[in-house]
Parts: C-alpha cells; structure tokens; sequence
C-alpha cells in the first residue's frame, strides 16, 4: 500500500435543535445547530470498506436528539455530553470535534411561549478532545460593529503600488468573527459568553483606533485582562471598506458625511492572542473551524 | 417589426449608501442599500441600441450619492426626492421604481459613534410611480418569530395523499416578510414603521393559531384597524416546521420538549388583506419585489 | 368586518424530488424543486380558523412525491399533473401557482449510473392556472455570460450629474434570468428549452451591443422569430460591470487587459417583449416568481 | 505586558480580477478572486498602532491588479509571483498566505470573443511560504455528483440508538471539496488540475462503495498513484442524503425510484491521505482555509 490516511474525521453536520423547557406556563427555547465528528481508529473503513468501527452518522444524529431530551444547560456542556458518550461507549474513538452554534431568541413584549430571533451574532462552541485533553473554545460570528471617527491609518510604508492617502478620521466597520480557548470546561459557560461579548463591544469603541490589528489587540487583552478563565482568543475580522463619496463632479462637498459601503475586495485582519505563559498548544486550533 | 416590447424599467441597483449625520459630536448613521429603475419611452434603446433617452445608469447611481449629502429623513422620503428628480427632469421619464432596504443599527453603550447593526429584520420600502399615480409599499423581511405553544392545525380536509395528523398543540415559526400599502406620501415613515412592526409581533402571539392563515389575517386586521394610515397589506410567510422528535426507539417519551428544525420543504402561505372599500388596486403591486 | 382578504396563495415549497429512472442498467436522474400553491375560496381559513377547505401542505407534499412514482416526463408536464389534481380533486380550488426548478446533470465518462451536476443554470417552470385559464412560463437563472468586446455605450443624455464616459469598447457581462410564455400546454417542453436556450446564448454574443438593452431586444426577437410556441419573453439581467484598473499610477498601460470585476452597485435591465398581437394579457405574469 | 500576540496574518480579501488575452482577436480570460496575506514582524501594528511595518491592503490590492497586467499563466503562478514580490520588498515580510479562486468560463459556439460561465466547481489554490518552505495547495470545492446504485453501506456497529437501515443499494450523493499539496512549485498547474479532477471523477463512480470513507480513499489512492506531483490530499466531502420516499401510505411501492433530498443533517466525512514516505508536515494545512 503506497497511499496512507493520515487524519480523518467523521459525523453528522447541522443537526438542527430546537429545545422547549415547559416545565411551566412560561416556557424557554434553546436553538442549536449541533455537529458531532468523531476521531480515532478508523483506517479499515477508509482501506477496506469494513464498516465495524464506523458509528453511523445518523446514530450520531439519534443520539445528540436523545440527548437533548434531558437537558441543554449550555452549548458547551451538551458538547461534553456528548463526546464523554461517544469517547467511553467506544473503544476505537479515541477524540472527536463536537460543535455548536447557538441563534440567540428573546420574548415578544415578555409574552410566556412567544418569542423573536433577535441576536444579531451566532454564537458558537467547539470542543475538541483528543485523547486525555479537552480543548474548548468558544467564540462567535456575524456581529457588525461601525466607528463613525475616532479611527485613521497613517505611517504605513510607501513603495510604487501604494496609492492610499493617510487620513486621522475614517469610518472602521467590521464583522466581528472570533474563537476563545477556555482554561477549562468546569465553567458557567452562558455566563462567560455574556461577559467576553460585553468585553469585546464595549473594547472596539473605546479608543482611538490607529488600525484595525490594534483595536483587536484593545480587545483582546481587555479580554484576557478580564477574564482568567479564557487564555487564548483569536479575531478574523474583515474591514469593510467605507469609501467617502467623492461628490465634486457636482459641486458639493463631503466632510465625512456620504460614504459608499463596498462588499469586495476587503481588508482581512486575523490575529491570535494569549496570555504570557499559557500553556494552550497552536494546535489547539487546528481544524477548528472545519478540516478544509 | 413583429417583436415589441411591453414593459422595461432599468436601472442600478444595490447602491450602499451609509450616511453618518456629524452635526454635534453624537453621530446618527442611516445605511440603506438602494435601487433606482426608471420607466418611460425607451422604446428606440430596445429596437435600434438609440441611447438618447438613456439616463446611464451611473447617472442614477451618482445622483443617489449626491442626493444623499443633503438629508435622509426616511427611506422612503429619499425615495420621493429620486422620483420626483428623474420624472421632472426627464420628459420622457414618466415612472418609475425606486426601492430601499434599511440595516437597522443601535449604540454600543450608550456611545456617541460606536454602533452595532441589532435589528434582526431588514426594512423595505418601494415607491412605484405611475404618471400622476404613487403607491408607496413599505414592510421588512427576516424578523424569525416563534410560538412554542398555542397553536393547532386540525379540521383539514383528508383524502387518499393526507398522513397529517391533527394537533392541538406544535410549534409555530416563521420569517415574517410583509409590505404594507400606504394612504399616501405625506407621513411620518419612520414613526410608522416601528409602530407598524410592533403590532404584528404584538399580533402574531396574542391569541390561539387555528393555521397561519388565520395568524396572517389577526396581524393584518390589527395592522388595517389601528393604522388609517396602511390600507393594504401582504404576508408571504414560511411555516417553518418544528418536527416533533419521534424518541420512542430509545424509550424516551418527548411531550412537546425536543424538535428538529426543517430546512425544506416548508409550507408557504400568502395572502394579501384590504381595508374594505380601499381604493388600492391590485396592480399596485406588479413588479414591486422585483421584475421576474 | 373591515378588513378583507383580497389574494391568497398558499402550499408546500421547496420540495426537493430526485427521480431515478431505472428500468435498464443505465440509470436517467430528474432532479427537481417543487411548490405548489392553491388559489380558490379560503376565506374561512383567514377569517375563523375553519380549516375544512384547506388541503394540508403535507397533503400537497405527499401528492408530489407519489406522483413522481409513476413519471415525470418534464417538469412543465408535471406540474400540469399536479394543477390537475387538485382543481379536479377539490371544488373550491380554483386554479393555483405550481412551480418547479431543474437542476441539470450529465453522465461522467458515460457511465451507467454516475452523474455530475454540470449545467451552469436552474431551468424554471410555473404554471398559473386561473379557472379555465393556463399559463406556463419556463425559463432560467443564473447562466452567467461575457462579451470581451464588441460592446458599448454611448449617446446617452448627459447632465450635471454624469461622470460616465462614452465607450465603444468595453466588457458586457451579465447573469441572465429570463421567463418566456408558451403559447399552450400541449409541447415537447424539453426539446423547447434546449432550443430557446440555444437561441439565446447564440443571440447574445451575434451583434455589436450598443446597450444591454439592445442586446435584450436582439436575444428576445430571435426567440420569437425562432420559435412560434413562444409568445412572450422577459429579461432580468444585470449589467455585471467590469471596470477597467488604471494601473497609471506605477507606470502601467491597460489597453483592455485587467478588469476588476465589482459586486455592487449593479446595472439592472428588465423587459419583457410579445410577439405582435399576442393575446397574453400583463397579468399573465403577476405573482410569477412569487408573491412579495 | 500580559497579552502576546501568537499568530497573525493579514492582507486584502477576494481581489476580483479579470484578465483578457487580446494579442488576436481570438481572446482568452482568466477569472480569478485573489487573497494575499502577509506574515512577519507586525507586533508593533498590534501593540502600538505603529504602522510602519504595515504594507497597507490597499497596496497589496494594487500590486495584485498590476501584475495581472504583465500574464497569468496559472493561479498557482500568480500566486507565487506575489509571494516573491511581497517577501523580497519588505524584510520584516518572512511569509504569507495567498490564495485564489477560479471560475470557470467556455467559448459560447466557439465564438471568438463571448464566454459562457460553465465550470460547476470553484478551483483552488493557496500557497503558504513560510521563510524558505513554499506549500502549494491546490484543489476545487462545489463538484456535486451522484451515484445512483452500486453503494451501500451495512457491518456498522449497533447500539441503543442506531435505527439506521443496513442496506446494498442507495444513491451517494456529495459536493466534492478537495485539496492537495504538490511536491514543488514548478510544475505544469493548468494541465495537473485538469488532470486530477479527471481522476478524481473517474475514481468516484468506478467501484461499489461500502462508504462514502471508501470512496475517499479510492479517489486519493487514485489520484497518488497516477499523479505523483501530488503527495497528500484531503477530503471534506458532505453525505446528501437522498432518502427513499415511502409510498406505501397510498399504496404504491417504491423500488429505488422516488427520494427526497435532504439539506440537514448531512453525513460529514473529512480524510486526508499522503503518499507512503511524503515529507509534508501536518501543520502544512493549518490556517489553509482562513484563520477561523
């Protein structure tokens, strides 16, 4: 045999659940879109097509709906339901990466059983576990922030291709997409993901933004300053171009006032962050986001 | 000639246009992605490629642009102001189809120009001008709402193709996607809107669902009884199904407590409602979301 | 009672058939997305939640999917079969909106039974019916195409909000979405749609273009002139603009070379053109590619 | 200073350029959506909002849009043509990530000058230099095929919540994404992807699949042996589920005729295989799609 697998995981994606808590008349929701992949010893199904390893993926579906009839305290709890199932019922599945989105929902008019998808970001939880260690990492996506001033980018390098004018006062907008890696998975999770998206809407504002890379670092660190039980966080954020609207074909001006919102290209600022001394491997991230 | 041509409008669409007021050092933003489609005599464009009545669609795009450095009261006044500039300086202009979306925005904290974009839904408003006549259809589409109870589907007629079984109790969701016909152009749009919006979510939850229909017609009556304003109204409105999950093969009983989310096939039920006697044609409507 | 229901359309969208024809060893696929939407007496639905002439969705999907079992010879054929149904079936269904969507495949290397979606667009088909009245509109979306040369625009008017420069040589490139009216029902509706199809991506790139909308005019007459089962067909077609870099600023000429290919805004030109004294009436079209 | 930056990676996103052969009058495109990004010495940027080692976006954009006007002969060498320019212009550059996309276009009847969009997938390509080591990454995604007998999938094993079927005979469905890493960079990359899609095509409807992990790996198997340009290659390939529709509630069998198919869950099955003895490293990979 000259072809050898290397890595591979397998699951079912996207499986869509939406929990009713009816214990009174005045029910809660939970809404999540779930993915279980489990890793490990599964070279004979890849070789041979000898299927006795391989725990089917639709009974990886049945499983996550059988188990959310319990209960869902958090995104990240049901994850470690569900990996400590799949890693102790089966010898050969040695790890796994086990994820979640959350769609955040609110009351209308604080009615009992009546409610609107109001969160504008997703949230999201990924558990990876490989052998004895968990890696959680926690994050979400989707959430749009805009500066209107306050933000400007000067003192870059010049060469033959640079044609940008420094400027002290543009519009910074972008959608926020960021992961934390928890220091543990013993934590009030719900909690803490409050408080770290509190943390990070309230860091984007707060100063003079010299450029996008250090306003993701203000983020970051009043992130890690704040909370000790995350030690790593990452930002994928675009820039969204807002171009002033050049208006003198007609004789007007525009002090800051009319701007054009451009879809494509845009600027692409992806930073990692820790705290000094954290003991969380690169490759806690690895396949985080999926395997392509 | 045996081929001719019985409509046309055409224009540029998706112009983004963010607009940052900067009056005091508390900033208002407005951001709306518009499109102007102009009508009229442009028979010899088709049959001969005779541009002379041709107003380029760049023109339209710079003239939104420009119009913008003024003042955006509401989408829809912005879209009188491009109506009323095309058709009165283009004899050959008789109408025309001028859309808005709206991104809604809120503060973060309180702050003076830090914003993040929170309204679920997005705002839509179209005016179609015909000579003399104006039809102004304002609504919004993606606000996702969801009853968890109080809601039943039963009585239905049953033949040879039915397997629905009657309930007295599901899920209700859907993505509300609506337009509202206005009395007139003179009024306060923005107050409107919100108040607008507010009744149907109040509408949607207050009272026991026989069938979405019957949802559609609460929410339009309370929209057509409490708004003189509004003299016609139109839903197009999913039923996105919340399947009860079947968890007897593991022998869990599930009373209304764990549900799969469907993608598709989903019910789609529309339905457009008048104040009786309202003098709002039914045409009014052609070609409103678009042309095809 | 003062608010009334005017138009309604309701149904189960989006059912996703595939149809595996396996009579031989050399299997044909149908791959299919279907919507059906009743129109008759609903009143009491909306009015009192009496559900006793609302044919279930579920009913309307379960009909779908059991007539797929004996054939589907087109997708036009098929909805006709459908509309069939249920105007026989139920007295106060009086017509409806059936639609389907054909997603294209062919046979990698010829195999027997291995296929590859390989069409570039989603071929369409609705049928109105409205009491003894038929419709059927067929058509597609998505078939992106480009001109390299051979098209400009010139001659248009010019005012003080025009910057546009006059061109005679420029890229024209549009994703074309394009519906065309039947003169019956009773057609080789497969062997028409390769043919219209053919005509068109022929006519679009055959003349100079001296505006997308002449371009329309010239696909549009050689369907009609080509094709006497044809009596109308409109056009959506977006001016997809691909702007010329200026690389001036390091020195660089660009005689037609480099493109940059934007997103938004876009130019959007629709039309739609009859046969001479065709009989079909503007309202053929209404509510055709949905309802909102 | 507690919060250090560990990774980071920046540039500008989905340059959309286009470029035309026009030496003759028989002209050839290429379209691609180009991502360049930058790896270094950028603490200061994140620290301090000291740009001066920051090549702005804007420059990296332009630099892309002028040096399509010299040739691109492949995205791969496009790619490293940037790669070389940026890494030997700046010190502090010591790598980057730089990726595109290409989209597919045909002659429309062999016509000179007019192209039709065709392609069902998007090709890939990102080269990662790190210092002196270039990994050349290329591949496709959005390749949908279907088999529609000769799979089956049985042997899994069985617990208290599998209620899957065993079964020798159902559709395979899936979108293909892959990517491979090349063993060097100057190689013929036009002529390889051409090549290795055409194996992996082949290789997908050749045998009976006892797992859609089989297939995998009968496809890289393929693509080692006959390729040995290539030494690793990863799959992320969807199980669609197409499910046999059962008919039986109006009497009508159903063998292997009608199905339905299913958007979520989806089977989710990810593989990578290397050559027996390949050097690449496993961090290769990391950060390959993006960041997050």
């Amino acid at each position: 045999m000259t072809t050898v697998l290397t890595d591979n995981q397998y699951g079912k994606a996207e499986n869509r659940v939406v929990r009713v808590s009816r214990d009174t008349d005045r029910h809660d929701i939970i809404d999540l879109n779930v993915t279980s992949q489990l890793r490990g010893d599964f070279d004979a199904a890849h070789y041979e097509g000898d299927n006795s390893h391989v725990v089917a993926t639709d009974t990886q579906k049945n499983t996550i709906f059988a188990f959310a009839r319990e209960e869902i305290t958090s995104p990240e709890a049901f994850l470690l339901k569900l990996a400590d199932h799949f890693t102790s019922s089966f010898d050969w599945v040695t790890g796994g990466r086990w994820a979640a989105e959350e769609f955040g929902w609110s009351r209308i008019n604080d009615h009992d059983h009546t409610f609107v998808r109001s969160a504008p970001e997703t949230r999201t939880a990924v558990l990876v576990r490989d052998g004895d260690r968990d890696t959680m990492i926690s994050g979400f996506y989707g959430l749009t922030v805009m500066k209107t001033t306050a933000s400007g980018f000067a003192g870059y390098p010049k060469d033959k291709y640079t044609t940008l004018q420094e400027t002290d006062d543009r519009i910074l907008a972008t959608d926020i997409a960021t992961r934390w890696v928890y220091t543990g998975t013993d934590l009030d999770f719900d909690a803490l993901y409050d408080a770290v998206k509190a943390t990070i809407l309230d860091g984007f504002g707060k100063e003079y933004s010299k450029a996008l890379q250090e306003t993701l670092f203000q983020m970051a660190s009043a992130v890690l300053d704040n909370h000790p039980q995350v030690e790593q966080i990452r930002f994928s954020c675009p820039n969204k171009h807002h171009f002033l609207s050049d208006l003198a074909f007609c004789g007007l001006d525009n002090p800051g006032v009319v701007f054009y919102a451009a879809d494509r290209p845009y600027g692409l600022i992806e930073a990692t962050f820790a705290r000094e001394g954290s003991s969380a491997s690169a490759d806690a991230w690895t396949g985080i986001a999926g395997f392509c």
